[in-house]
């Protein structure tokens, strides 16, 4: 079984991103009252926005199931307070929730959390439960930095984030770590800042102590770790300077990479250098890179093929694709049972 | 001959930073009048401060030359206002004309601007003329986020920027783009700061057509590049969506990536990924990794070592050691056949 646990519904009908523009718009203007139910979206839109999108790709590829959330680039919790950011993340969430009960056994969900910038993360507690105990997600995505690349907000060490942190312990769910739109004009948002927040993220963790309070705690770090596999030497080194245990102890029982790194050489870096309990499958399909790679005549985000051409053994791949995801998001495994 | 383009005068005595001291609190408290006068630095201090180290590593691995230049986390360019950037970054880059004078052929020089935030970069280029014209400098060290970790100025296309880039035209000097300390709590320094600095350059150039308009720009992108080699997948597709060139016309005639990679795949990745014409040889020592890789028993920044190692022809080595460094920073030729 092949599960991609980075996927996007980048494709949801154009009447989202429409309410969304309205609400977007209704902050400055409140007279022009927008409601949730103004928002429809039929089952059959849902369907055909999926079976000609990422079912499709899933199909040509061989790949089984997608653990799959809302667009993380529309996520946006920069726009308005956290009642805006509340009311679009659960739209999004329902839409996702109804993703994966039109294609059982295909589509899994993760939760996007109403953050807010400034707003305690308690805030979204409400939210995650609901999207855990209701939609049967297995997974959040959280943003280390609600601003939009404004970074005024605190590390992912901070105690503030702990009331979170208890709840996917609880649980036994991981969090994707995973910005979403850059509002700052020297980042873009999935060229630099995407790869940067990965890279902010594992060296926060490597400079705090946060897996000795919560060994249980498990965080995703997507687009293949950032910059970290690339200077594992730098960070082994770093850690190694401000005391810290060897990185395989300090944060490699908690921390994950996925293997949306779009050309073969990346993917055999990463995992020369990190090991293969630690690398779950994924493509971000159909995400920031949606173009044909002219050296290979393949799509940029058909990761798969690099997995295939690297050097593992059937039992490193299968782990890759399939072992790890299970280990790590537990929850999945009763799930592809009753799917059969 | 074995270049090194990238070092940084780490090791300067400690009157230095006691000054540097004085001079932040007096931002403050003017009453404490302090003058550049008051600080008092011997040859004999520099020459010991370099033999014992940086010097002493060189001759270890077989450098002959280090492109060398002020301590780049003690730029803080957020720190204070022009004045005190100014008057810092002239007591700096005349440290490091001193050390050229006192090791001549064995360190070139390359110059700190007195960048300050908000302010117009045209203001650095008094220090910029008389760091190559008196000093003999060959190179200027371009931060591209003087807030420190904030982020709110522009990026490096924008028009702003210009007056250096014409400056280093006319004078035929690259820039390393080198960001310094961050006083942002979520990033740390040489963790993840520095090397989210070189992806978010990486990308802003790529969005832009600065070279178009600056056929002979040339910018060093230091430690490997940050995240731009282990992605280039992802920016080979990024910049197909954005309609931009290929990489190789677009971007690969002006930008350079050097060694600063603490670990064999690493380097090993950034030749197979990278022309060799595009590679600088580095280590930027003594700088933030300075202990010995337990797995090598070598020092993580000893690069000289991964690029023996890497499966690269004699020719090749010696355009990543030499040929590349006299032809992007061609102001070094004359220095080093003056010095013999």
């Amino acid at each position: 079984m092949v599960i991609d646990i980075h996927g996007h519904y980048t494709t949801a009908p154009k009447a989202v991103e429409e309410w969304r523009k309205k609400q977007i718009a209704a902050i400055d203007n409140p007279a022009l009252g927008l409601r949730v139910s103004d928002l429809q979206v039929s089952d059959e839109e849902i369907r055909t926005s999926i079976e000609a999108n990422q079912l499709k790709f899933m199909n040509e590829r061989g790949v089984d199931v997608t653990i799959f959330s809302p667009r993380a680039s529309f996520m946006a919790h920069h726009i308005g307070d956290f009642q805006v950011s509340s009311t679009w993340a659960s739209i999004c969430n329902e839409l996702c929730y109804r993703v994966t009960k039109l294609f059982p056994g295909r589509f899994i969900g993760a939760a996007m959390l109403p953050q807010s910038p400034g707003v305690d993360p308690a805030s979204c507690l409400p939210e995650l439960t609901k999207c855990v105990e209701e939609y049967g997600f297995v997974a959040i995505n959280l943003n280390p930095d609600p601003t939009g690349g404004r970074w005024t907000g605190l590390p992912l060490t901070d105690k503030s984030w702990f009331p979170i942190y208890e709840k996917m312990v609880e649980y036994d769910i991981p969090a994707m770590v995973h910005v979403s739109s850059s509002c700052n004009p020297c980042f873009h948002t999935t060229g630099d800042y995407y790869l940067n927040a990965d890279t902010t993220a594992f060296m926060q963790l490597l400079r705090g102590d946060l897996f000795s309070e919560f060994p249980r705690l498990r965080f995703v770090i997507p687009h293949g770790g950032g910059a970290a596999p690339y200077h594992w030497g730098r960070f082994r080194g770093l850690a190694q300077e401000l005391g810290k245990p060897l990185l395989d102890k300090h944060l490699m029982n908690n921390i994950f990479f996925d293997t949306c790194v779009y050309h073969q050489p990346g993917i055999n870096l990463l995992h020369e250098v990190i090991s293969v309990d630690n690398i779950l499958f994924a493509s971000e399909m159909i995400g920031a890179v949606r173009g044909i790679d002219p050296t290979t005549g393949f799509y940029y985000d058909d990761t798969r093929r690099y997995i295939e051409a690297a050097n593992l053994s059937a039992e490193e791949r299968s782990a890759i694709y399939e072992g790890n995801a299970r280990r790590v998001y537990p929850r999945i495994n009763a799930i592809l049972k009753d799917a059969g």
